[in-house]
């Protein structure tokens, strides 16, 4: 940020040359053979992967046009935002709230889903009811916990995953506000989703309860399980962490393997990286309520998982997966093709966001009680 | 192979140090900030993505340390062969084929698995037994497709993946030592499976039988399926195809994301593409025999996939996976942390080997009448 105006500009031009003659040579005469012979050399000691740049299109076959069009968008203005003061965070969070909130009075019309505001223990909550509910789910409830890096999504805007819920899958949903940093750090997020849950618990049975969230809201899913096993409370009958942040922390091969390729994420080292810091706020980065993957699931209720191809959380996705097999637990995974983050709930007209909600729908109407 | 000498010396140097200071770049002080801008430059249209040279490190969390050796070895040395005559052809196959039976004995005796030929229907077999079958396993019978591009893994070259699921699921296995190119392409491999498929069926119940392999060795499980569909026979009561071929032709999202990543595969452009073009032999590469993935996947039995994070083939995996589930049909997924193609059974040492069999060995046990 404090490098002269002039080398950056010389070194960007020079990165987008490159890179564009990257993606030409990917495409013309040049010499796959030689390319091929450079990368092996570069690759002839054990121990790490080199590859060369890359210049990827769009994935066409079995992704439908409107998903295209999100797996191929630029990178998002903020990915790489660096606020240094709580103001200049807040700043930034509302101003991607206001976007998000936009959208709603639409996305509520379509799906036919009607949304009110509530406090349960205390704690500010979103009511979220479909007008059409299958009979079976009358006496289900989901609750929801939303994603945004632990910082973005407040009020409102955190609303559009429990809106596809609701109206794709016929559940209530309870969406909890929880308190964020710059305000609050660690644990104040997890002291009201679990506020939330006891509450809901006195009321629910267990068995009719589920939890789920996506990114940030995925790993506390999985953190409110282990919360909820450590503190003695009844589990949810089923919980759908979608591409859940289970390691906080850059550990997972997919924060290098799909850097830079994720378009919604595009790389720990941006913003999302330093939510987590601002988070954590000195606590551990391997504390399990902040990682779960470092917590013990067995015991877990059954658990159904989504993620894309290109996904910086791919690993976090798939490792949760397997901790979650190799602890005796029912898990289930999808992965779609070509999407980075989260991108199955970025355009509710994509027939793979219905595809997606449906099947968490499905896996809730299996495991849940009526 | 035509270009002088020195020129492809000094691309090959040119192109190491260019990666050896990107793997630099990447760990010391080199402007993150200034790296993360010209990608926002070189990503500021829609329609490609444009991901710099990269170097990774082995993934360690959830790996452990004989699967880290395997994802971090070198290229294999014949990642790029390409032979231009059978005889060239058949030279590699050997040489690769030595290699592969050389460890048989040993594998054979931890696993504590028997090794038969037989012929079946005029097709050389093999019959794998092991020592310890549970007693529900006893009339169930596995029929096993092997990997290796529709060229590689010829005779008892075939038998690793048929002894690790004998071995570690406690089945019989008949592996099918079909024929293939550069003497025999496209239909005689899937002639062969299928005659031994209609042979078994007269003395076992469909009930008690599944079809599993790795690779081309999962496309052709899944192209047997559409097969015996088409005509009209009897469909196995699980199937099991590992990071299956099921594009045979470079599309899928993983060929580019995932390429030179992979160091199993590496890259289509190299032995693959060709060996994919000689199996065709003219034959559309889009015939769902070839290329099972543009078949109706309607009516399928219970299908288990799995791959890896770093897998060319990741997105032949989770197309078929999603097709599946998008055809009604009950279909699971494994995808490991850092794996590149069929690495889940490169080494019988490695505890992720046991596990992907244990978890295949399950599945069937769900599925397969006793």
């Amino acid at each position: 940020m404090r490098q002269p105006h002039r080398a950056v500009l010389s070194f960007s031009l020079a990165f987008a040359i490159a890179a564009s003659s990257a993606a030409v040579r990917a495409q013309t005469a040049v010499p796959y053979d030689e390319l091929a012979r450079g990368e092996a050399v570069a690759n002839s000691q054990a121990g790490k992967r080199v590859a060369p740049p890359k210049s990827i299109g769009n994935p066409a076959d079995d992704v439908s046009p409107e998903m295209q069009a999100i797996i191929g968008a630029p990178y998002p203005p903020h990915f790489n935002a660096d606020p240094k003061t709580p103001a200049e965070w807040k700043e930034l969070i509302d101003r991607r709230a206001k976007l998000a909130i936009a959208n709603l009075p639409a996305m509520k019309a379509k799906l036919g889903v009607k949304v009110e505001q509530t406090r349960i223990a205390g704690v500010h909550c979103f009511i979220v009811t479909p007008s059409k509910m299958p009979l079976e789910n009358r006496r289900r409830l989901l609750i929801h916990v939303h994603g945004g890096g632990y910082v973005f999504g407040p009020g409102e805007a955190a609303l559009p995953e429990a809106i596809m819920m609701a109206g794709f899958g016929g559940f209530k949903v309870i969406s909890v506000d929880y308190r964020m940093p710059p305000d609050f750090p660690y644990p104040a997020a997890m002291d009201d989703a679990m506020a939330v849950w006891k509450e809901v618990l006195k009321s629910h049975e267990r068995h009719r309860l589920a939890i789920f969230g996506t990114s940030t809201g995925g790993a506390m899913t999985l953190a409110m399980v282990l919360r909820a096993k450590d503190e003695k409370l009844p589990l949810p009958a089923a919980i759908a962490p979608g591409t859940p942040w289970s390691d906080i922390d850059k550990i997972g091969d997919s924060y290098a393997s799909n850097e830079w390729i994720d378009n919604q994420l595009v790389t720990w080292d941006g913003w999302l990286g330093r939510a987590a810091k601002l988070y954590a706020n000195g606590t551990s980065l391997r504390n399990p309520y902040i990682s779960p993957i470092y917590g013990d699931f067995r015991g877990f209720p059954p658990t159904i998982l989504t993620t894309g191809t290109r996904d910086l959380f791919l690993s976090n996705t798939v490792r949760t997966h397997r901790k979650l097999r190799r602890a005796g637990v029912i898990a289930d995974l999808n992965v779609y093709e070509g999407q980075s983050h989260a991108q199955y709930e970025a355009n509710v007209d994509a027939p793979e966001t219905r595809e997606a909600f449906t099947d968490i729908a499905k896996f809730f109407d299996r495991y849940l009680k009526q």
